[in-house]
Formats: C-alpha cells, sequence, structure tokens
C-alpha cells in the first residue's frame, strides 16, 4: 500500500486483518515531517503506525491516553509550542531522533519506531532523504506543517513543491516491496499532497509500472467531497476534479483499477462502485478485502 | 564561580542570594554532557540552574514535582532507559537539542535553558566544543555517564580523560566573565571530574591566573570525606589526598586562598577555616558570604 493519513492509514489497518502482518507492507509520503521541539516527526509514517499497533486515538492523529507534560513544560518556559505532540508520541520522535542521529536511515530509524509501538506489520518511509512539502499561499512559500496547523490550511493553494525531492531515490525495502508485491494498493490519501510525494520520488512510479502486480487506487472521496483534511483544495490547485475523476487524473498511467463510491461510466480503467466510508473496523475490513478482491481479478 | 555537580551548585545557589543574578556567572563542567534518548543532556549545567531556578527537587538532579511519562513510553516501548529524565527535565533537554540542530554555539543553546527555567544569572558551559570525559575501569574506557549510572561508579578508576578537550578553547563569554571578575570562586565539587575538565580547556587556565581577581576554592570535603558522589576514588587515582590537601594540591599555583573546614597548618596559601556544609538556605548565604568576604581580604 501507499498511504498518506488518515483514509491511507484506515485502509491499511483493515489489509491488516485481511492479510496478515506479514503479508502487509505500507510505504508513507515523508514530504509531511517536520524537525520541531528539536525531534524529528513524522506524521503520516507515524499516522499509520499507530492505526496498525492500535494505538490512534479519537482525535485521529494521536496516541490514545496520551498526557502532555512535556508540551506543558515547553509552553511554560516560553517556547512555540504550534506542533503539539503528546508525551508517548513524543517519546517515539525521540526513538526516530536517536536513531538517526547514530546514522541510522529513516528506514531503519522508523522501523524501530514500528517495533516501539507493538505494531507489526511494515512501515516504509518512501525515501530515506529528506524532501519536504512546501505550500505557496498569500505569495509566500511555507513548511507544509506551518501551512496546516499555524495557517490552519485556510488561504488558497497557489503552489506546491517537494523540496529535495530529485535528490531523493527509492529505498531498497520499497522496491522490494513493489517488486514482490501481489497488489499495490494506492490509500485513499490525498493525492496532490499524500500520495504526490512517493510518486515523484525519482524511479518510484517506474517501479510501480514495472511490478508484475495490478495497480488499484481507492478514492478519497465519499459523496464527491473529501472525508477529511484539505485534500479539495489541494485538487482544486492542481485542476483535478473532485470525486473519483481525482484519483484517475492524477494517476492516470498507473492504474489497473479504481475503487469509489461513484465514477464516469467511461472511465479508462475499471471502476470497482462500493461504499468506500471506513467508519469502523468492519467497514475498513470489508473495503480492504473488496478492494483486494478487485485487484485479483485484474491481475 | 567554576562549578560541576551538587556543591558548587549550592554555593552557587548561596551566592545568587550574596551577590544577585546580576553579579553572579557561574563557568559549568560539561565534560558530562551525554547524548541520550536523542537529546543532549548537560547534567551539571542543568543542575547549577535548577538550582539557581529553585526547581530543585529532593533527589537533588532532577526537577521538583517531574513525571515520567516519556521514559516509561520510552522503557514500554523496549529502549534502554538506563539514563532517567523526567519531563520537564527533558523539555529543557528538547529546547537545548533543538537550539544546537539550529546551528546555535552550547552557550546560547544553554542560555535559553536557563531563560525557560526561570534562572535569571548566567551559566556558561565550560565551552561550546564537545568535550566528554571517559574513565578507565576493569580494563576499559567507558562515558562518564555510563560509568556513573550504568557501573554504579563502583569499580576502582584506572584513568581519567577528556576527550576532545585539546580542540577547546574558553568561550568569549567565559574569558569575560574572568577577565571582569571582582572574584575567582572554584566550588566544592569534584577537583577532578568536575572542575579538572574545566581547568583543562586550553587557554582557561590561563586566563584565570591572567585575571586581576583573586582566586578562592572551597574545599569539596567536610570532615575529611567527599559529601556526595565518587570525589574520593577519583582523587585516590589522582594520586590527591582526601581533606583540604586535595584542592590544595590540585590547584597549585592557580589559588589565592582556600575556604575549608580544616587544613593544614604550612599551607601554601591562606585557609580560611569555617564550617562549610550547605545544608540549608541559611548556610549556603553563610558560606558563600564568607567566601566573599575572604577573597576581598586576599585581593
Amino acid at each position: 500500500m501507499l498511504a498518506g493519513g488518515t483514509g491511507g492509514a484506515k485502509l491499511a489497518r483493515g489489509m491488516l486483518d485481511v492479510v496478515g502482518a506479514d503479508e502487509l507492507v505500507v510505504i508513507a509520503n515523508t514530504g509531511d515531517d517536520v524537525e520541531v521541539h528539536g525531534v524529528h516527526v513524522s506524521p503520516d509514517p507515524d499516522l499509520v503506525t499507530w492505526w496498525l499497533a492500535d494505538l490512534i486515538d479519537a482525535r485521529g492523529w494521536g496516541i490514545e491516553g496520551d498526557t502532555w507534560a512535556v508540551m506543558d513544560a515547553l509552553e511554560a518556559a516560553g517556547r512555540p509550542v504550534w506542533f503539539r505532540l503528546g508525551d508517548r508520541d513524543l517519546a517515539m520522535c525521540l526513538v526516530r531522533t536517536e536513531e538517526l542521529a547514530r546514522g541510522a536511515r529513516l528506514t531503519d530509524a522508523h522501523a524501530e519506531v514500528v517495533r516501539g509501538s507493538g505494531a507489526r506489520a511494515r512501515v516504509l518511509p518512501m525515501c530515506d532523504e529528506p524532501a519536504r512539502t512546501h505550500v505557496r499561499s498569500g505569495g509566500r512559500w511555507r513548511p507544509f506543517q506551518e501551512f496546516m496547523i499555524v495557517d490552519r490550511a485556510e488561504p488558497a493553494v497557489e503552489g506546491v513543491e517537494v523540496r529535495g525531492i530529485e535528490a531523493a531515490s527509492p529505498t531498497p525495502e520499497v522496491l522490494e516491496a513493489l517488486d514482490r508485491a501481489d497488489a499495490i494498493v494506492i490509500g485513499p490519501s490525498n493525492p496532490v499532497i499524500s500520495i504526490g510525494p512517493i510518486l515523484s520520488v525519482p524511479g518510484l512510479r517506474a517501479a510501480i509500472e514495472a511490478a508484475r502486480a495490478p495497480v488499484v487506487a481507492v478514492s478519497p472521496f465519499v459523496d464527491g467531497r473529501a472525508v477529511k483534511g484539505p485534500t479539495e483544495a489541494f485538487c482544486a490547485w492542481a485542476g483535478l476534479p473532485l470525486g473519483a475523476g481525482a484519483p484517475l487524473a492524477a494517476y492516470a498511467g498507473l492504474l489497473d483499477g479504481l475503487v469509489a463510491d461513484e465514477g464516469p461510466e467511461d472511465a479508462a480503467v475499471p471502476v470497482l462502485r462500493t461504499d468506500t466510508l471506513m467508519s469502523s473496523a468492519e467497514s475498513r475490513r470489508r473495503v480492504a478485502s473488496i478492494t483486494l478482491e478487485f485487484a485479483r481479478s485484474l491481475s
């Protein structure tokens, strides 16, 4: 699976039930990574990991039952705390940061986070090199997290770029996973800022094209709207239609099929129409299962 | 003041009462610094800072009322937690680590910690360069904190070296403080592993010698024994006698006077004999005050 934030993470959790930890590999977007409070935070890989470890909290981005002692102390010390990390969340970022400081690749550092969280399936950063999504709005470029949190993703999007991506390359683990996959599933994440950075790692798209497995995307739209986050604004900037047309256009040439709750009759690839809302463990399993069956039918 | 751990920190707190925050500058040992859990910990500068900010806890090394959420999470994740940091303590280490990652000097990074803690007097790292104390015991070298915590400082000391010290130099702030001082007080800290690294920063001893201020040490021994920590074992390794003879020998050629509870009649410099135990705010003030009066009498 390719995954960004919540949608992809939910489908990954469903996949875990369907195929088991040994068969699931998630390639996660690291364009949202940020260094803050002295630690390296990987929001998308962590979100996927907390979902796979059944640690995800009700807000949908932190760890269940987390506390805020360190953030409170930083705030009391007069430090900027626009990016808030719970204590357990921070502990996992310390694990990553310590491994990186020791010279570990991001792939191995995140593997330690996965181990520490109790998740069993593999979660692979899209690349080991720093490649950071920046957003232009109001005439200036900002790192992605600042646009999302400080600006609350409210200004109109005028540009998106993943800085450093040209020097990145797919890791051996990513290439092996794609090569050995029985199905490659693009999760219902934002095609522009979640899946886009993954596909723009030089050589990664070619590796998907070269893989023997069918490639199926699950649309991030339900009833023509994005389930969560700023997907619509980014699609508008990228000239993508809302609804099933977005993944069809964004992944044109790459897909063998699309899973969506609606879709054009004249799509270039087969569209499996089904309810894609994943609001329960049961529905996550169902969407995962039906997506894999669909992929199998296309291979 | 030159200070290492608890003894020096207690005297610094007394000095703060006597001379005020604008007049007190503490030069602290960074030979004990350690990178652990992904953060840069400066045990001695922090200890002094917590004392000056009235944050020191009953154990004598952490922050009063601190909690342990992050350490508990690291332990649950299977990480080694031989070096335990409370959540507030960790927050201050994150401040330092973030500043260093931004390219700040250790001096400026620790100044942010001082500000964040609410302490007002200046606490200066002895140098900005990494210079780390290592201890040889049982035939092998270990970083100082591992010897102290993992080995509980129990094996016989066979060697001490401060790795990297040859490439260090006194900071402009340290040189200015020494040059402008009315008195230079060597705190009652371990002469070998607390004050020793400070004096071995190339050029720092010469700057003390060149300063116009009298140099007075306060002995770390009370009734011929070290008040706290492994001072005796390190003095034994260094060939220093226990008691007032230790600072007299360790700082030979540098001192204008010594404050101690006892001392040889034939000491090379004047010895002010007084009760040096600092178990209360009142006694800390008294020792600070009497030390400064003694220094003034020698200038």
